[in-house]
């Protein structure tokens, strides 16, 4: 919102399409044994040996998926990698490579996808990822990132949805509904900043929930914890369309029951105390809010003692029979059945 | 152009963008080893064993890519595969899975969503590759389409860009510019269209080149002729943005220069009366003209009589030393540089 008006801007018609992917990829580094080859050719070339590979692919389009009055191009380049590297980690793999195809309108100049690819190549470096390979070309209005991610994985490593049986523990990771409370926040700036241009947007007491929204996290971190503490989920999901919409998808695919307990769902208390400044209900935004990118896993029961007590984790329910059906436990102790709310961008 | 304007039309948020990829996928089969889950988890999982893994991808943009006054969207699905597809021939590979994101604006019904899959199936089918993921969302404007090609190829038959050297004989599949042309005629019959919405086009003498244009076949014939001739290239590229701007593509990776032969350039003889027709001069439009998915590749002298008399194969030029600069030896025996004037989406 506050933009510097002296920026400088490069047509990007005077590099070329071939010149513009050489410009914006040269500083990006191979890491991984299995890039045998990356940029530059008709098709990149991969080898994992005994390994699986994952695949996994995310369009983002302005307008529908982000704002650019308030996202900041680094942030949006970051951001476009985390969702996608999120579907990996979901599937209890390693990361290994991207492809990142863009269209872009002529009000871009070179130095606003440098800034893009700023963000992507962050992402890049500190989750250990190459980018191999892509497209680049004109849209006719507006931005749109088409993402591809690989990953790798041994056969016996893999998580699917479909795993869940009756009496495992159903946990998660972080806290939720913080990034779509922080695109609230930002939506309530944005059109402050409309009516006074002059206004100076405070997002002090929302840090937090700003940066969940515009600089979200994968989390490669519970891949490797759940190693470390030798948990192998029996089902996982990330969540990007919202808690219930994520359960939702677990017990239909292992065609099983959930209760679900509204007290243990963790929230971070900036998030409440904005809860209650917006008059929104927590739980509600917590099992609807979406993009939180957090990991949703079910457990055998005797894997608890391995996960109890850490900070990361945290049981919120239980698989039940499927005729059970897929139940909140209010704090009053009523059972309310959960119904799909997610975000859903077919529907606006 | 001519459109029923009876068609039946279902409303996609009916739907919702789970039922829509279930609706849109359910029957699409899985007939690749490698393909352990395909669509409906976080991330699909493949398995190459000790093969290497070809990945590339491509975006496609209404209003830039295509226009569907003209193209049914049944033929786009279709091409958009091959697009994709092209470049995992252009490897030597063998094409085995594909993730389709695409990005819709209201103005599409499900019907028409579904004529896209119906050629996105068709095209799996004919070229025995699986529909392994992708993302379906909502744009303001337009469609967009993004896909991911997959491929499998043993590490000894990998065909980089960079590999030709001199000597080689430059060889080039079916014949050029025709694909270029046919969206010549298509634009043509469009103004004529726009201009007399009673006026029936008449394509009868362009049926070759519009095929070309809207129904282009990727080269996996070549691949198998090739094994079958023990004839692997030294380097190859697949002819998308038209063969000076390969060609230069070919030369620059493999430092080499090359001696180009106006004469031998295969031209079919529709597309020769239709350059007459138009007053453009052939051998421009076969260099420039793009969109054609053949296959360019070099091979060793020696390897000559394998592919000698092969109507699929045409020899075109030899490669020189890189101090000779790349050349077009026109049919009056001059020298001429060539120079890039492919398609680049960026400088419209």
């Amino acid at each position: 919102m506050l933009k510097d008006k002296n920026e400088q801007r490069t047509s990007i018609s005077k590099l070329g399409e071939f010149g513009l992917i050489k410009h914006l990829t040269k500083y990006f580094a191979i890491n991984n044994e299995s890039t045998i080859k990356g940029v530059g050719d008709d098709a990149a070339v991969l080898g994992f040996n005994d390994k699986k590979t994952l695949v996994t692919t995310d369009l983002l389009i302005e307008g529908v998926h982000f704002d650019l009055s308030y996202m900041p191009l680094k942030h949006l380049g970051y951001k476009a990698v985390m969702v996608n590297l999120s579907d990996v980690y979901a599937m209890n793999g390693n990361a290994t490579q991207i492809t990142v195809s863009i269209a872009i309108s002529n009000r871009f100049s070179l130095e606003a996808i440098e800034e893009l690819y700023a963000g992507i190549q962050l992402a890049c470096n500190t989750y250990n990822i190459d980018l191999i390979g892509g497209d680049t070309t004109s849209s006719r209005t507006g931005m749109m990132i088409s993402i591809t991610a690989i990953g790798e994985i041994e056969q016996n490593k893999i998580v699917y949805r479909n795993g869940a049986k009756p009496n495992d523990l159903l946990v998660v990771t972080g806290d939720l509904g913080a990034a779509y409370l922080g695109l609230q926040v930002l939506e309530r700036e944005k059109q402050v900043f409309e009516a006074n241009p002059n206004a100076q947007p405070d997002l002090e007491m929302y840090t937090y929930l700003v940066e969940r929204q515009l600089k979200p996290e994968a989390r490669k971190d519970i891949v490797e914890l759940l190693e470390k503490l030798t948990v192998k989920p029996t089902a996982m999901i990330d969540i990007s369309d919202g808690l219930s919409s994520e359960i939702l998808h677990i017990t239909s695919q292992s065609e099983v029951g959930c209760n679900l307990y509204e007290d243990k769902i963790p929230l971070d208390p900036q998030m409440i105390s904005t809860c209650e400044e917006f008059n929104v209900d927590a739980t509600t935004v917590a099992l609807s809010g979406g993009e939180d990118y957090e990991l949703l896993f079910t457990i055998s029961q005797s894997d608890f003692d391995k996960i109890k007590g850490n900070p990361n984790l945290t049981v919120i329910g239980h698989i039940t029979d499927k005729s059970e059906g897929v139940n909140l436990i209010t704090r009053g102790n009523q059972k309310v059945e959960i119904i799909a709310q997610g975000w859903n961008p077919l529907q606006e």
